[in-house]
């Protein structure tokens, strides 16, 4: 949680924590902005004190909205230090360290937040040298903020659970459009005679999500027969809704603006199973709830990419344990962490290295599935769940698991 | 455009382009990807050869619809690697330095692409001293791919203007939701005789861009009254809509799922318009047309900003050449490139730094404006304009400029 942010600054040696650049599609600024307005800024974090946004005047009001300290990067002159130095990088430098002197921070100063790689590259390393009582620093993995965003709070909880709830309604409002319609010779067929397809269930999610106030920035999964034994085929959306075929529907969008995302997959099949999809349908279905009922506090997440390797192996299917480019059976992680990021901490890699563990706060993804493309399937059960103080788990998704949509 | 990507190499020595990250929010992902529809992968370009486009094997179908050369990255067996070195520092080392060796790739490597600031610093400086035999560079400013996105192609054109055909209209619809509305006592009224809001403009808007297939990433402004003369202030959705208030509606959407922008504002007053609105909307109707009149083919880009400040100080108004800290007046620069970017090349300051020119391809905004938040009113026209292969100037904003809404 973000109150952790000085603790793990602390431990790690941290003066300063910087995250700058864009507010959209840049969790980091997102993180430490509340989702501020602004299309840029700068966020500065000394060790053990409240974070300062840095804004430009244009922008002074939605700022102001931000609900904290904040510092006006006009006075500065940002535009004045690039004619000084004689170039855009120079003035960066000169604008970095200027900021730094007028908030009073030095040390050991670390880099977060979206920003292109080679301008990154370039500009830190100037800054390093330009201003030698400067140490810049990078965290490649569980920086600071990766860390903290390992646990929610209770109103991060709030909001992901609603978002869960508009999720599970664009998954019923696009059952709802097939129940709308009847099959013709195998087809389900608009009143046209013409089929309906996978564009217009997509249609209809879209518009319902829109209506409910969330966004599609990852793009659903909506994919039948073959497609949907490729986990992340997206689905054609010309493809016609054939009854008795597997449908992966993946649908993980997130509050519009940019927010919390939500992450749920359901396996269809129109009006009737065919039986080898059925049989696996089950197996997943089996292997979803015996993981579920296995979920203990505080255990490693890993131990349960193990314990589905486990059940996968008995019932036949190759794993990533036995077959690391396996194409067929099961082929990826049980989950991943989800929050302002769709993939995020904990992971669930069966690697020693992976010490991450399902804690209070923790928000993640149970998403068993077995995929065989050449035979023309693929079954995918997924939810959301969450720990609370409690120690108890619950699931964030509230929509049952039936194969079958009766027609 | 995309084919001077070899000449720009060849000129700053980069033997490699390297592009990687996620593709949505990413735009040099989207570039070099053709927006493929993956959530992450690695571009690799080296010089005088197509780009490769390295993919993760779930996402092997989206790849293949990208329609470049491409590369399974599961090949590589990134999992193994970690594994090898002990972390996911060094395990992306090795992943990247087997990467370049199974392309045959070596010598001065340049990175693009958005990725969180400290994992660059700490990859790219790891690269460097892990992998000797590469030369790991970043472009700070006026990048390859700045500068290659300087010019569009035709096709890149084409699509523009149909994003600002659409824009166009979700103007439209405001505008005809507003007269669907009648006033009472000089604020516009709903049937159940609440008032017609800023939030239910927005709203208006949001659908109409949504049913064409654009998305709202970074925000409308929507802002009326004093909000009007903060040029960067989004407006309040509770606000009602008054008759005679300067309005300023800028809107800048994109194509759904990441793509081109286009960028307009319309300055407008419902029922009529106060008089002193009314003058400064002739003032700033006057220098755009001024300003629109005088492009001309090759020109520097900051002439027009130099311009803007002459008629704008002509008229007694502050502007950055007189007050960079001033908050009424002309107070921001006249126009920005545009492209997969809201703000990109051509830059528009007036600096002498800034060499950057109207060249057939261009495609940029021009976009005078005047606020006087104390005096509770601002004024914005603007226009996303285009230079063709003939030299002609050609606005892709197909909406009229009328300050008043007939009510």
């Amino acid at each position: 949680m973000k109150f952790d942010l000085d603790r793990l600054m602390a431990e790690r040696g941290i003066d300063v924590a910087v995250v700058s650049g864009r507010i959209h599609g840049n969790p980091t600024m997102y993180y430490m902005t509340n989702g501020a307005k602004l299309t840029q800024g700068v966020v500065v974090k000394p060790a053990g004190r409240p974070p300062v946004l840095g804004y430009y005047p244009m922008e002074r009001d939605e700022a102001a909205k931000a609900g904290m300290d904040s510092f006006n990067l006009g006075d500065l002159n940002p535009r004045a230090l690039v004619e000084e130095a004689g170039s855009t990088l120079g003035g960066t430098v000169l604008f970095y360290s200027r900021l730094f002197d007028t908030l009073g921070v030095r040390g050991r100063v670390a880099f977060y937040g979206e920003q292109d790689q080679g301008r990154t590259l370039a500009l830190l390393n100037a800054l390093s040298s330009g201003v030698p009582e400067l140490t810049v620093m990078g965290e490649f993995d569980d920086t600071i903020f990766d860390h903290a965003q390992l646990t929610k709070d209770e109103i991060e909880i709030q909001r992901m659970r609603e978002v869960g709830k508009k999720t599970a309604a664009a998954v019923q409002a696009a059952v709802d459009l097939i129940q709308r319609h009847r099959s013709v010779d195998g087809v389900m067929a608009k009143a046209d005679g013409s089929p309906l397809t996978v564009g217009d269930v997509k249609r209809e999610v879209l518009r319902t999500l829109f209506e409910l106030g969330l966004e599609d920035p990852e793009g659903m999964i909506f994919a039948i027969g073959r497609d949907a034994g490729v986990p992340h085929s997206a689905g054609n959306a010309s493809d016609p809704l054939r009854l008795g075929e597997s449908i992966v529907f993946d649908l993980f969008p997130r509050e519009a603006g940019g927010g919390y995302f939500h992450d749920m997959t359901r396996t269809f099949s129109i009006g009737y199973a065919r039986p080898d999809v059925q049989e696996i349908y089950d197996q997943v279905r089996f292997c979803y709830d015996k993981v579920v009922s296995e979920l203990r506090v505080n255990e490693l997440a890993r131990t349960y990419q193990h314990l589905t390797c486990d059940i996968m192996e008995e019932m036949g299917h190759a794993t990533p344990r036995t077959d690391a480019h396996a194409e067929s059976g099961y082929v990826h992680t049980l989950g991943h962490g989800i929050g302002l990021e769709i993939h995020s901490r904990p992971r669930f890699s069966d690697t020693k290295l992976n010490e991450d563990r399902l804690v209070p706060g923790s928000v993640f993804t149970v998403e068993p599935g077995l995929y065989y493309p050449d035979k023309g399937y693929g079954v995918r059960l997924e939810d959301t769940w969450t720990v609370g103080a409690d120690g108890m788990f619950r699931s964030l998704t509230e929509f049952p698991k039936e194969l079958v949509i009766p027609v």
